[in-house]
């Protein structure tokens, strides 16, 4: 008998952890994700910020390094056309801070490359046939998204309100990442851009359980075995974990965000819009606290970023953090930082205790 | 052996259910209170908005109709002097209503009274002995705290973050209420005005149960048999549930609050501070959508409703809940309207049937 309450991803993908690690484009890669696979749960490569054949390399060296499913993560945004005249307003709003750190705002170049899912990373899918494909964002268009449902993998894509996990059950998802408030990073929101009525793991998770009858990936402030037992008991099949790996040595995460989220207590962390153009979720800098956190005048996804980043290089050359995105969920504090493998086996024996000594109570 | 997995708030009160009804200025009162106490429950009468001689008749009601611990619920907020400059501001941004209602505006009076907790509550706390006193915004000035422990009642309030929690715990607080983002109605934050940093029930209470010593009272988002048991593995060890009880005919909510409770989803909610000028969280509708729902030209807490209160009236008068403060959590689609003694007995036999299915997995 399964120690876990539902086996259903056990079932579908023949691995034994019904854990997660969450993609986090820019800090998740190949190490990460094959520790993951290593360990019994599913590792994610994050693709949104790689070419085609970037993509199809790390899955090869993944493949390498492990055995067990592993899950590729695309955006589905639309990008937006060039917005000068928003643009120039964004950067006179910079103005201070060029000025302050020396920089040649005329030298600002083009925002950090986050593209949607297309026909290159399709072929990528066809050809390398990972075991799961979540997107963000919504989901592609419908030409691509049934040749991912022809490869047969497992297809899921984040909801944060029932109305995005009904919309997505309607196009035939496998199943749903009901991503809470608590959640670290960009919020998967694409039915509404009002920030203020996102819903907390804790009331999200059961009322998409209720609302769609495809099984429910949990994700947003898990970070240990009490969270992984919890996401259980409120309705989910299983669970996706992003904030607590990022301290892992086989993490990319830069050192000064590793330092930012080593201080990080539970309301260190908001969601702004000053890095990407759409709400995620990091530590709070001073850039978050002097513009924002979210501010009217950020460009649209993914444009916001680009003439912040010469701020941040620079800031960051004097060891400040002042002008980084900082992603962290609102549980950071409880993540341990241990490497990979360890860690994921570590939380599936703490949820395994919790669930067992619960009902012996 | 019992079948909770903490006993410790019935070692403590003698009572069969570690569930409390919050308070709920305006809504609960005597009939909710009784009824849930005669369900094994901990009852709660919001203190808030009462004064002390009827504080006292309402408690005596609550003991004739039935046995079992009671709670009476006090804010602690420090009443701001009167800003004739803000309260102007605040009229003109709401003429254009004035205007469309028909309101005179020279005939505004003053905010709905909320008032701290003072020497004539200590009193009523004195005299008529409940078996606990839980405070909202921080917690009393020593000298009248110092005499609500005299009197050998369980003492608690809220914490919106850990710091809270500690601060709490620090003055002899003997548990903590830690009350996540999803929670409908005033937020108890008291060390910090920034909204965007509160921590999700998820989130919250673990690291809370990390950071102190005493027992730890979940409530945000708990709404039904999953959430209580889920609150319990987070490391609660009791659980306060709110909005659930709203549409208990014992409660006095209003009609117009009702039907708004009938069809609000997860993301209905949004926390505004219009309606008190304290940050609260409710169901978004008209003025929430036009004015906020956070404006920085809503009065001091409790006045910024006094030149809200006419339109309110005009508009309900017609059947129209656009100005009304329509408190409610993200949890609110899962509350079943049932009478409250029911209610509560359901919820605590789904939450072991949850607790006892798990284990057994």
């Amino acid at each position: 008998m399964s120690p876990w309450p539902d086996t259903w991803l056990l079932d579908r993908l023949g691995n034994d952890l019904p854990i997660i690690q969450a993609p986090m484009a820019g800090v998740g890669g190949v190490d990460l994700a094959a520790a993951v696979c290593a360990a019994g749960g599913v590792g994610s490569l994050p693709c949104a910020m790689l070419d085609a054949d970037t993509a199809r390399a790390q899955v090869g060296m993944v493949r390498q390094q492990a055995a067990g499913p592993l899950n590729l993560n695309f955006f589905c945004h639309t990008p937006s056309p060039p917005d000068v005249e928003r643009e120039q307003v964004w950067r006179e709003s910079l103005g201070p801070y060029y000025a302050e750190l020396g920089v040649d705002p005329s030298a600002v170049a083009a925002a950090p490359g986050r593209a949607p899912f297309d026909a290159a990373m399709c072929e990528v899918v066809e050809q390398t046939r990972p075991e799961m494909v979540s997107f963000h964002f919504g989901l592609p268009d419908e030409s691509l998204l049934d040749r991912v449902f022809a490869t047969g993998t497992l297809v899921v894509s984040s909801a944060t309100t029932v109305t995005e996990a009904r919309w997505l059950e309607a196009r035939g998802c496998h199943a749903v990442i009901a991503q809470g408030a608590e959640a670290g990073g960009h919020r998967g929101v694409f039915l509404e851009s009002d920030i203020s009525t996102q819903v907390g793991t804790f009331a999200l998770v059961p009322q998409i359980a209720d609302a769609v009858s495809i099984p429910v990936i949990a994700t947003g402030g898990i970070a240990d075995g009490r969270g992984i037992a919890a996401a259980f008991v409120l309705g989910a099949a299983a669970v996706q974990l992003g904030t607590v790996y990022l301290r892992c040595p086989e993490s990319l995460t830069p050192p000064l965000h590793l330092a930012a989220l080593e201080k990080a207590g539970d309301d260190s962390t908001a969601l702004t819009n000053l890095f990407s153009g759409r709400p995620a979720r990091g530590v709070v800098n001073r850039v978050m606290r002097e513009l924002g956190p979210m501010s009217s005048r950020a460009p649209a996804f993914p444009t916001a970023g680009g003439a912040l980043a010469p701020l941040k290089a620079a800031a960051e050359a004097r060891g400040d953090h002042g002008f980084s995105s900082l992603w962290a969920g609102q549980a950071a504090a409880l993540a341990q930082p241990l490497p990979a493998a360890e860690l994921t086996a570590n939380l599936a024996a703490d949820a395994r205790d919790r669930l067992r000594t619960l009902g012996a109570g």
